[in-house]
């Protein structure tokens, strides 16, 4: 089949956007990736205003035959769309109701639930690190109630939910997050996942490989599928992206 | 048509749960409403665990008649789930196919973007309110300064955001936020809406009235809609829920 869309996926280093590019792999469809750097290590350029009024990535265009160019934001909505469009061999469609549900599910909490918690530490962390020895202490002491208060029990609980999930997909021998193959759930949830991982210590307090061994095979598996390594080896140069669950 | 699915909100005061409350009258199903209070203000009972593993609002059960119950969390997917699953007459149906694009959207905006910055700057508040002069002067500054770093600046924007899409509406002589009839995207964007208008200088540094009209109109608008009255009767004595707009 011909793919009449134009694909472009507008992109930042150490971003939500890596993601979206594992999915057009799995997809197998054509797409132009649109690479720039952070501004300040942490801010989008604002020429990505130009692309999308938030100015935050990922930002994904769908140019139509007729010229018309669609502008969307918002990772879950964007992997749900790409899915519903362009999965032509059905690997996305879910098997059963209850699967479809779950995926939709955890689709939402991804961006809903969990994230937001690993944003409210890094960002706290940030300011804590911005600061110069005395005040640091201060602020450290400040940041440290508001994370122990919220936070951080929040996201530790959110990593034993994702964890026990995994577990008893293990148990099933299973290695995905819904039934028995790959599905938006898993697009969605890696980039929290790696996030976990790759900040040990920092989104949980309990070492992650030992307390949550589930998560950290499940990182293994995800991150030596072909398709990972083809989206980790297209940003090659300009982001550094775990592959065979090497750190 | 006989509804055959009993379905039960699991509802605290103050909560996203709310707006499910006026999705459920909206789309006219028989429902039970199972309402608890807050544990030490802001928490939810620990009871709550029983009903959904992550223990917090809303919760949705759909019980099928053969006794199986369905158990979700995520007000985005509740959304979504509720509408696919109910809306017998087309009452939400999109208009166009772009319609379809925005509403969708709109609905993992609502959770995904907006909601975390606003509970960021409630956290955060909070913080600062709960410790004693003269410590205080300093949680505060602290405070002061992560929020004026990355939660305050990015919340105004997206109300910026907001309100520029309302005002395209009402150009156009519409009143809800896609097309020219209320969608998901309105039940999502309600409860950010009404938390901005409320906390007015809380969520923006410009005050909401006179430099945000639009979504002033949309909240008045949105508050005077014969199901959303009936949804804040239906928790009348466990919470106030604005309605005709008065705040």
């Amino acid at each position: 089949m011909v793919q009449e869309d134009k694909i472009t996926l507008f992109w930042l280093p150490h971003s939500r956007a890596q993601r979206i590019v594992w999915l057009l792999e799995e997809l197998g469809v054509e797409y132009n990736l649109h690479m720039e750097d952070r501004v300040q290590d942490v801010r989008a350029p604002e020429s990505f205003k130009k692309f999308h009024p938030l100015g935050k990535t990922p930002i994904l265009h769908v140019e139509k035959p007729d010229g018309t160019v669609k502008k969307f934001g918002e990772s879950g909505f964007i992997v749900q769309y790409l899915i519903e469009h362009y999965d032509t061999t059905g690997k996305f469609k879910p098997v059963t109701e209850d699967d479809k549900d779950l995926i939709d599910y955890f689709n939402h909490y991804a961006e809903g639930t969990m994230q937001p918690l690993l944003v409210g530490l890094l960002v706290n962390n940030v300011a804590a690190k911005s600061v110069s020895f005395p005040v640091s202490l201060l602020v450290k002491t400040v940041v440290g109630k508001i994370n122990s208060g919220y936070y951080a029990p929040e996201a530790e609980k959110n990593v034993k939910f994702l964890n026990d999930f995994l577990k008893a997909q293990h148990a099933k021998g299973r290695k995905w997050f819904v039934g028995d193959k790959i599905s938006a759930a898993d697009i969605m949830l890696s980039f929290p996942v790696q996030k976990v991982i790759v900040a040990n210590g920092g989104a949980t307090v309990k070492p992650v490989k030992e307390s949550y061994p589930d998560m950290y095979q499940y990182f293994q598996d995800i991150t030596s599928e072909p398709a990972w390594i083809r989206a980790a080896e297209k940003v090659r140069g300009r982001d550094h992206v775990v592959i065979n669950g090497k750190l």
